[in-house]
């Protein structure tokens, strides 16, 4: 990463936020769609924000790899949700951790866990730092302090199978990192998550990250041929298996346990040949629910497609240009093996049979033509104006969010998913109660919805609320919203998050949606790993024995 | 069920195993290939075995759900492997279960559990009693006695969700009827293991059966939406959901825990439309070795055909009728979408890249002309002579294998799962270990070698072997064979099981393959949810506290 520095309060590189005049411009423009002033603040400054001094201090043999500075423990204290945003940018840091470690090695992960779970200290695997969820805040009450595990020089690609396409990685790699290790071999992993520049595999695995494909292989977990991983009552290492039946999966415990069973180090990962033919198209209809009905059709038919994220009229409008109201579904096929045309042909049909038009056509691309639009970042042909536009503006999203915090906007997502039978209801009942929300709290504000991952049984809703918040009062206003909008999800049938995990944020709807028995198992496998209970502490389950 | 009766001995209906002249023509036969006399004993007579009385005796509030009639304990004392049947033949049944409970209802279930906790039985959750790995017997040492819980009664389809394409469907549905359930509004599960017609959907959930697809989504689990388990410490049910990223899947831990965690009584099943368009080829090679190459190419291409089974030159000329001495690739693509002409196009030329070819071309069907070539057993159109053949035999396929049982052969299969890498040398290794082992042990006999089911990573291997036994002795010299065979897919990167379970058969070598933290959490949510270590003791872990 060169000598960039990481911002220690939003998202990315401290350089690459919106420049002095893109916020002045945006603020203006805010100000008009409100019809109230909107002001920019200034951003925070490390040396002036309040840190307390840290709890405890490492043991000699682990200082050489732990760190007390105040960049480190700010920038470790938060993720990067609309709430960690806006505490950050007010410089509110009451909770930092009190040591950053930065293993190298399986023998430095096992070491922190050794000492964390002699003292008493709470042990917060790090990764990225993108959770959007508490997954990685944690007061630490009732621990003698809060120690940051930040993987980040746990980063190589060890070893890759070309013939059974995989590769052994651990876990600290940030996504471009990997891809770059990847693509000499023509291979690709292709999990983009909008984080993908600043997120890591570990992460992605431990909270069942969403990625790049919108249908089949939507999540993480689906690539996964082995996991590593280090918990305080010893070291796992399953079996490199495209498939097995041999008892119940013991990858599947680890993958979304969110850090609390365990410290993923490395993990064997089912690649992708790079694709060589891409089709996409914009295909528009009259009304959400036509768009919708056309998803399940294209969602149901075996075909897989790469891309097949349905828009609102919202979102159509602000994403993608789409001024005539319509909604807007985004189909791309993709392959490192066949022409797509076939595929595409029949996706289309599927769109038509519900009144879809594409008025801009196919985009098609073969091998040595480039690429078609998708949420890959990691192309090495550029695609021209539209394409380059799209990837960056998905990948530069959360730099504009933060600008907006800046403006004291409220500003966030959720997503959840269900059936295809529970989403007429539970898209209504989310608009109906977070507009009603909006109103009562910021009085005024939108909510639009995409599908951002698809199943021939159901839809996987993501939701953008934007609302003029009264600086000092956003995060309460936010709360009351999230409240209702998670109320709304989980009554009418959805899950608490699809690919966001659980995290701390999201607790008390998680807790009614978790099977009691299935509960009481996690607990019992988190006693039996994590005797001492430093990890992770608070996240999923509540801290079982605090020293 | 009419009035057909199961043998309680061997496989399926009493009435439908080989008559006497095919027997004694199949004996002569083996005579011939193995140079030695083969003789067919009698089958057993149920009123001629002596069963142990039973160890304990039901409450009157259970009695009219529980039998401790000859039929029914004899019936449920063992699986349908091998070691099974000889012993079934044999007369031998010292361990049957003390019970057969035949609940009606989930308050049975949980009465019945209640009951063995409290006495300190062992429960052992039946469904088609196919198991070929010892999952359902049970000798009970250092328990008041074996209660055989047959869910036999709790067959209904409870609920269809035609637009999410889902059913709730209870636990002890057998294959065929559940099709005949879901047919009227043109859905079918599509889960056709060898066992579909006398096994059931709990039984597949709880062993992670693998079935019809032979791509893509290869095993039970990928079809599940929600589980209802009812264990000792209570009823958990999951939440009807297309995908989630809320913690670890909670279905994930109960998906092949073979009965050791709870009885699963219902669950939300992902369905398919009944296909419409399908096309089959038969590809031959010179040599497996080329076979294996286009098997993973075509593995690797994203086109995700339903079956793609290779079977080596034994496989071929025994089970298709190839007699050149090629290797057979079974491929077959099927939707109920659209033509799949495209897509059997490029599998053909991935074939070909490899030396593949089709003497006999594509077998195609449209909607209006019935079935191609495959697994199911279900279509509602004959396909022909060979078609028809070929899914009999498939299907009846046990019934020949209990009459090997009469005429003293050893006769079983085994499977796995590895990576492309990997798969060379496990072949050779295991065919090699398996060679020497029967001609030590049995002085002759054949191994054999086919693909089930395929992933990008690698194969799904399955071995057949026949080999002449001596009468008394069969058992110990399986034994001697499969430990040879378990031992070189384990040391060769192999999984002790893909899709036949681990029961109590496939222990020693579970054992070292699951990572012990796995192990840990696993007895640790054991412990939670059967605190009387009452459920089906010995399968997958130890017993942990036998009363």
């Amino acid at each position: 990463m060169g000598t960039r520095r990481r911002s220690f309060w939003g998202w990315g590189w401290e350089d690459a936020g919106l420049a002095a005049e893109q916020q002045q411009a945006l603020a203006a423009a805010l100000s008009a769609r409100f019809g109230r002033p909107v002001e920019v603040a200034a951003a925070p400054d490390l040396d002036a924000i309040s840190l307390r001094p840290p709890r405890l201090d490492p043991p000699p043999a682990l200082a050489p790899i732990c760190s007390q500075a105040r960049y480190d423990r700010a920038g470790h204290t938060y993720g990067k949700g609309y709430r960690d945003v806006v505490r950050g940018f007010r410089g509110e840091f009451p909770h930092p951790p009190d040591v950053v470690a930065f293993p190298g090695s399986e023998a430095d992960v096992t070491a922190l866990l050794d000492w964390c779970s002699s003292v008493g200290a709470a042990a917060v695997p790090y990764g990225g730092g993108s959770s959007v969820v508490g997954g990685v805040e944690c007061k630490g009450d009732g621990y003698a302090g809060v120690v940051s595990m930040d993987l980040g020089r746990m980063a190589s690609v060890l070893e890759i199978d070309r013939p059974s396409r995989a590769a052994r990685i651990q876990a600290g790699v940030y996504g471009p990192a990997l891809e770059d290790a990847l693509r000499p071999q023509g291979l690709t992993l292709r999990h983009f998550p909008q984080s993908f520049e600043f997120s890591t595999l570990g992460g992605w695995l431990a909270t069942r990250s969403g990625g790049h494909y919108a249908t089949n292989t939507t999540h993480i977990d689906d690539f996964v041929e082995c996991l590593r991983v280090v918990t305080p009552a010893g070291v796992g290492q399953s079996r490199r298996l495209p498939g097995s039946g041999a008892g119940p999966s013991p990858d599947r415990l680890f993958l979304g346990s969110e850090g609390t069973l365990g410290v993923i180090t490395e993990a064997w990962m089912r690649l992708q040949d790079r694709p060589r033919w891409r089709a996409s198209a914009g295909v528009r209809f009259a009304s959400f629910d036509a768009g919708v009905e056309a998803a399940r059709a294209v969602a149901q038919a075996g075909l897989y497609p790469a891309n097949c994220r349905l828009l609102d009229a919202g979102e159509a409008a602000a994403s993608a240009g789409v001024g005539d109201g319509s909604a807007l579904l985004v189909l791309g096929f993709e392959s490192a093996d066949h022409p797509v045309e076939a595929w595409m042909a029949r996706g289309l049909e599927c769109c038509a049979d519900h009144g879809g038009v594409a008025p801009e056509g196919v985009r098609s691309a073969g091998p040595a033509e480039g690429r078609a639009e998708g949420t890959d970042p990691d192309g090495e042909h550029g695609g021209g104006g539209a394409v380059d536009t799209w990837r960056s503006a998905f990948l530069r999203a959360p730099y504009g969010r933060d600008a907006l915090v800046a403006m004291a906007m409220v500003v966030e997502t959720f997503e959840t998913a269900t059936t295809w039978s529970a989403f007429p209801a539970l898209h209504a009942e989310v608009r109906r109660t977070v507009e009603r929300a909006l109103a009562e709290v910021c009085g005024a504000g939108t909510v639009t919805c995409r599908f951002t991952h698809l199943y021939p049984d159901g839809p996987a809703p993501y939701f953008t609320i934007v609302a003029p918040g009264r600086r000092g009062s956003e995060l309460s206003q936010w709360d009351e919203i999230k409240a209702a909008a998670s109320e709304a999800v989980l009554v009418h049938g959805g899950t608490i998050t699809h690919h966001h995990a659980v995290g701390r944020d999201h607790r008390p709807w998680y807790d009614r949606q978790r099977p009691p028995p299935f509960a009481d198992a996690l607990r019992a496998a988190k006693r039996a790993l994590d005797p001492a209970g430093v990890l992770n502490p608070g996240v999923l389950i509540d801290p079982l024995s605090p020293v």
